[in-house]
């Protein structure tokens, strides 16, 4: 088990990439594939990942994430983007796919269903918007240890305006807005911040045994 | 790359566990140290991870957790709990961690950690707690696959009152909010759940490639 520990120590926040190395198509399946195996509130996946290689594109987002070469240096830049407003058609989407997966008839899951539309109705737009995009900080994290489990760099952030790329990628009239990003691809070898000790709390400091 | 993708398959939120199984302790610290691993804004971890083993606190904070049986049967019960009203003192200890760990000046890393502060000042308190909210599902889903990693079942839960978490825990008064909890241990052989298909969007439903 020190492998995961160990893939989770090798990972950092990449500040620079070599823009000459790209991710093999494999790889991407696999990093891919860890996403779409994220837990996430009620298994209802409430988002849709964008997968952004066109230079254009990603020249015209650099600007909306503070000009940082990351977005266009990377092998590949991810959107993820939560679904807004989430409401009860999703939830038949959903309904529909566990019934076809598992092959059981609708009126079994009818309960489980108006459940979750019960719930998840009662909450404001606003407080429906904060908790879809919750759900993709899950994501991001099966994508940041599946990239690190295949020594591909990546780089999280939220340091970007969410209005501009929402615009740039045509995302509010979709429903959807930009909650995370994360560039992939393999560090440049000048990037200095790659032999930088990594900082985290002690044990003492972060847990409290009850 | 398979054994990742593999371990996710493997995982599901286990509804039913056998109360007689303890995980060990070196697969506790197991856990524990993907969860101190875990990547965040800044890296600044704003969360405190209560690990409650006490079966007299599980029983109370139960109720608040509409009765679910996970609560009290599984082996550990791990609540994550967000730093409210986020501010300069956690930057400050922050930065002191990273020149200790460094061992570099703090003259140095002054420049960032202005930055730090003025981003995170700018935010109104309650935007703040959102935002250390969302870094704890970073860390739940190290939890959920290191413990996955270890053939150890989990159950994230949002399904909780996070005001009468707090108070049972004594949290408000500490200056923390309960965002997520987490229970670890051995599934039931009665757990019907664990045989059922996962249900997941197919990658044509969830990636756009751009």
């Amino acid at each position: 088990m020190s492998n995961l520990i160990d893939t989770l120590k090798w990972r950092y926040a990449t500040k620079k990439f070599d823009a000459a190395k790209k991710i093999s198509n494999e790889d991407l399946e696999t990093i891919k594939e860890a996403i779409r195996l994220s837990a996430s509130s009620y298994g209802l996946q409430p988002y849709k990942i964008f997968i952004v290689e066109d230079p254009e594109l990603r020249a015209k987002i650099q600007p909306a994430a503070w000009g940082q070469s990351q977005i266009v240096d990377a092998s590949h830049l991810v959107v993820f983007a939560n679904i807004t407003n989430f409401g009860t058609e999703q939830i038949d989407a959903f309904m529909d796919n566990i019934v076809a997966t598992r092959n059981i008839p609708m009126e079994s899951i009818q309960g489980y269903g108006d459940f979750m539309k019960t719930t998840l109705t009662a909450l404001s737009e606003e407080a429906r918007n904060i908790w879809t995009s919750k759900q993709t900080y899950l994501a991001l994290g099966n994508l940041l240890t599946a990239a690190a489990s295949l020594k591909i760099d990546a780089t999280p952030m939220e340091g970007f305006e969410p209005a501009k790329v929402n615009e740039i990628l045509g995302l509010t009239e979709k429903g959807l807005n930009a909650s995370l990003i994360a560039t992939l691809g393999y560090r440049h070898e000048e990037d200095a911040t790659q032999h930088y000790a990594k900082v985290r709390k002690s044990n003492e400091e972060l847990f409290i045994n009850l």
